[in-house]
């Protein structure tokens, strides 16, 4: 088989890639395990750090059809939709927002349904189709009021999937993703950049700024479930998905103050002292609309699993990011 | 002012034209009634009927954006939006009804957008956008979950509306409409045709087909009192719609075999014996997915009036579309 990821040299993407030539295979839609030939990697830079025959490395515009139609075909049964502008800058430059998230995401939807094969795409979406008066608990089911542009073009490509999907010309399964953290690497244009900032920045003896106030809740899952998660959604047959094509991905409940003393407790009062406090009204605006929590018994009982708890969110990224060595 | 309605051919929107010109006012930005100085009926085919000179007939593809060039300036401070496909058609023809009610859409408020003199636009959703598994009562932020295209892409056009209000592009209320009964004229391609032909045929001595079974719930709402709600719409300030842009308009909840029922008491067995039911499965599953009822709280308390039950419709209609007489 042939497997699609879009946004392949993001870091999720990259993650994702590593994860499935390790693994080798994946179910197709007859529930068997099948062997992954080819393994393209498209974005607008290239996915570096691939030596394995099997990936394809591709460059391009997710917005052109050209583009869309040289990287799938009839063999591409699986396709990871990962390309997306994230919350701050979909938020700063609306047009751009519009053009990926929505524009890129229905064109690619468009040309698996004039090759007429039915692929299995696995769409993320985000705590961030959440928004205004939310109840404590946010459920499946939950209206979609999202109060940031980002949020609203991801809740655009979720019902697109659905109807994509009721008509048969794709097979979508749809994740709402709680807020990643740690990630690895720099700082990016998501609002919720912080929530790994805070703790990659520290635990490499870096200073790094908190914009937001410390009993601001977040909800968050790991790299390493994330990519879990993306893989256990694909092997899930069809009518899993007949009700609800969305599964809002499990995740661990915490205020950034609750991160920072984590943080302490696994890299002590040196690594606490490099965060700086400094609010920004933008992002707490955006960040503050998301949900903290939210109901986790579909994902559950459809045997989706999120992480213990923060602090073993922070030992993953260490182990998995840090080589087990902390820094600071 | 200019006002302008897409869709200014159709029957709400001819009938909210004539409603418009008898009123001469809307109320403005700053909350006061202002002189309407030109109406601008735009649609696929010329709106027939019109001789006051402050209309003005303009024909046009909604989806080319020369065609909302001409018609858009910036002295049109108010835009009923109701140009659409509708559901069956939508739901055969994928392309079209994406094309209508999410590209020409989405190009009406970017046309606003780039004039950037914020209009009022008053947008028509629909039952439709909700569907699946649905509260007994459904509220007004129940999830929209719709198992249609024309669902789906009403509410994609809800969440622009939303977003492009929340961006200050322009100044969106959105109306969730109920089932339009009883409508005048010919029957349509929506699947809720026949909610309006059951009852309208046979006041006129001749027969209709009923295509859902007697127990289908149905959530209606007389023209007349349709027409009040969409100018009362616009009326409001804008603050509110701070939280939500979205109203769902009060209805009345009654069943196909009541609504024969309510036939029968106002016309007589003569009228009942024109309905012949005759089960279509595609209507059946398309009208059956939407709500039956749905709480009025936020509606009412906006001061929002619908009718006081079918029979006030049936009689609102044959005041209003037959000079006062059934013709049975």
């Amino acid at each position: 088989m042939k497997v699609l990821i879009t946004g392949g040299a993001g870091f999720l993407g990259k993650r994702l890639a590593k994860r499935l030539l390790a693994r080798g295979t994946l179910k197709n839609a007859q529930g068997q395990e099948e062997r992954i030939d080819e393994l393209v990697l498209f974005d607008v830079v290239p996915a570096e750090g691939f030596t394995d025959p099997r990936v394809k490395v591709v460059t391009g515009d997710i917005a052109d059809p050209n583009a869309l139609n040289a990287i799938v075909d009839t063999r591409t049964t699986s396709i990871f939709h990962l390309a997306a502008i994230v919350s701050s800058q979909a938020e700063a430059d609306f047009d751009l927002g519009m053009r990926i998230n929505v524009d890129a995401l229905r064109l690619l939807f468009e040309t698996c349904r004039r090759l007429g094969h039915c692929p299995r795409v696995v769409f993320t979406s985000s705590v961030a189709v959440f928004g205004g008066k939310l109840p404590e608990v946010v459920q499946n089911d939950t209206a979609l009021n999202p109060k940031s542009s980002y949020g609203v073009q991801k809740a655009i490509g979720e019902l697109l999937l659905s109807d994509f999907s009721r008509k048969g010309f794709i097979d979508g399964r749809g994740l709402r993703l709680p807020t990643i953290s740690v990630r690895p690497g720099k700082p990016n244009k998501a609002a919720s950049s912080f929530a790994s900032g805070i703790i990659r920045e520290p635990l490499h003896a870096e200073e790094s700024v908190c914009p937001v106030t410390r009993d601001t809740r977040l909800w968050l899952l790991s790299p390493r479930q994330a990519i879990e998660c993306l893989m256990f959604a694909h092997d899930l047959g069809s009518e899993t998905f007949a009700e609800t094509r969305m599964v809002n991905l499990p995740g661990v409940s915490v205020t950034v103050g609750e991160m920072v003393e984590t943080l302490g407790k696994v890299a002590g009062k040196a690594a606490v002292d490099k965060v700086r406090w400094e609010s920004d009204a933008t992002i707490q605006r955006i960040v503050g609309s998301w949900p903290g929590r939210w109901d986790m018994t579909r994902a559950h009982s459809l045997g989706f699993r999120g992480d213990a708890d923060f602090e073993s969110i922070v030992r993953a990224f260490i182990a998995d990011d840090m080589d087990g060595k902390v820094r600071v």
